[in-house]
């Protein structure tokens, strides 16, 4: 089964650890999030594809889910002598990825084939893809102001009231090559439970994405990253309140109603089914909490038999 | 005393921790090449500056004179996972350094700002000043084509013979702010035991300085880089014989003919006291071999004696 997986940061590394163990690495294609990408002493960073990359490698910080294993940070404690703000949690090891990336990018090279070669050189054999090879930084305006995503996320510690988001200069992007085809030739898409707004809502609005995901002959299935309510990490369910929706599994349904076949909601919720059915979508009930790495591999099993 | 020094590397600051055992450090100002500088991975490294920065901070490599003390290489060891050329050996205290300045360049800050704020963030009294804000990279030009000045030293080790070298753009540069001044305004001039054409050179070659040099009304002292024909450290003396000149305290001293008022010789170099002398310069004979730190300081010592 060639799968093509539509991800986000942690939650989704999380279903995707649990997918390589299930199905052969090279039969995976990831769309990644670069909405989170960001410039920080120059560098530039691209947290999502890292936390995929990272985690297929095995090489993660199983403590943050985030980072490299063991990782030190003796060049983030002498950039706090030399008075730079070091809110964003740079590790020595890490920080070689972010130089290597963007000395290749000042190269003239582009994000897609970097990242494609940060995987063979990570003994990563799964293809990740940035959504787009363009920088479109993800704003958050909230009533303190607008905010880049990691000072809204990491600084701030999602403290504002979000009023709304924007993909700064999404009309222009182009999807990156591969994107596409992968959607198109897949023979099934699996949505990770990532933020909606900030993790799948990002790769949706790059042009022509969408419209794939509905022309696609593969079955498209999503996993709900909001389980009673709540979101399991990160500020998923209090973004929905804020901006007015329904912070639930029925709220994320909606936002992927158009091209959605398949969606996987928790035990939990059970009593939401026939409310999602009724969006048009086939209901799974589905133990989706990965607090384990055998409920991680448990779940992926299952993915793979619905979709198979 | 007010001293300006002019510095090269690892041997001016051997020097320069003797100095500052007997003089106040806020007395010195240091001028240093920067033609050694150049760019890694997109980051831009001025080893010089660095070198003089760690060793009056304290924290310099006590086992190499570079580089910072129990540094690790955890993101140089990750690079040369990521296929990156890994000859230039950077810790991660010491990538640091390089991610702040290449930072502040990138926002427009100047050389000389940037390295009068990692004086001051690092605990250091003393002045110091890049010898230009330009950037003018020394180019070996050798039997095997012309070569940067850190692949020729680092990665081929100073194996190519030398035919010339050149100082990319020197005849535009102009003396960064305050140096000038530190040669006019000085009590004494000390010119480091450093490479004359890889540390002083570059120096000496930016319009003005060498001018100052002549005009001061200030002492101005060097002391010798070549003992018993050999330099103590680095290329200088094989080039020397590669460029056709003597490979002697004479031969050093007649490059600084023009402008020295005294040269220091290594006590087993007495014997060409007469022919220094004859080219219009007093000579002073020590122990200039600095293998100790009482060496260094007595060194430096008797160098504030004969200057007082």
């Amino acid at each position: 089964m060639r799968l093509t997986v539509l991800a986000g940061g942690v939650g989704a590394a999380k279903l995707l650890s649990g997918l390589v163990q299930v199905l052969p690495q090279a039969n995976l294609t990831i769309i990644s999030n670069t909405g989170d990408d960001f410039r920080w002493m120059g560098l530039y960073i691209s947290p999502d594809i890292d936390t995929v990359i990272y985690t297929l490698a095995g090489i993660v910080n199983p403590a943050t889910g985030w980072g490299v294993r063991d990782d030190t940070f003796h060049a983030l404690e002498r950039l706090a002598q030399l008075e730079c703000a070091t809110w964003f949690q740079l590790g020595d090891r890490d920080l070689a990825t972010h130089l290597y990336r963007t000395h290749r990018l000042e190269c003239g090279d582009s994000h897609t084939k970097i990242t494609l070669d940060l995987c063979r050189q990570n003994g990563v054999s799964a293809s990740v893809l940035p959504m787009t090879d363009s920088h479109v930084p993800t704003l958050v305006h909230t009533n303190e102001g607008t905010l880049g995503f990691q000072d809204y996320f990491v600084r701030r510690h999602c403290s504002p009231e979000v009023r709304s988001l924007s993909y700064q200069g999404i009309e222009a992007a182009r999807p990156a090559p591969g994107v596409i085809d992968a959607i198109r030739l897949a023979n099934a898409i699996v949505l990770c439970p990532s933020n909606p707004y900030l993790s799948i809502g990002p790769i949706l609005a790059v042009p022509g994405i969408r419209t794939a995901l509905h022309e696609t002959r593969a079955r498209v299935l999503a996993v709900t990253p909001i389980v009673a309510g709540e979101a399991l990490k990160g500020p998923a369910a209090v973004m929905m309140r804020q901006l007015g929706e329904e912070a639930s599994a029925s709220g994320v349904a909606r936002r992927y109603q158009d091209f959605l076949d398949i969606f996987v909601v928790d035990c939990r919720d059970e009593h939401l089914q026939e409310q999602i059915e009724s969006l048009g979508m086939e209901v799974r009930i589905e133990q989706t909490v990965m607090d384990s790495m055998e409920a991680r591999i448990a779940l992926a099993r299952r993915l793979v038999e619905i979709l198979a």
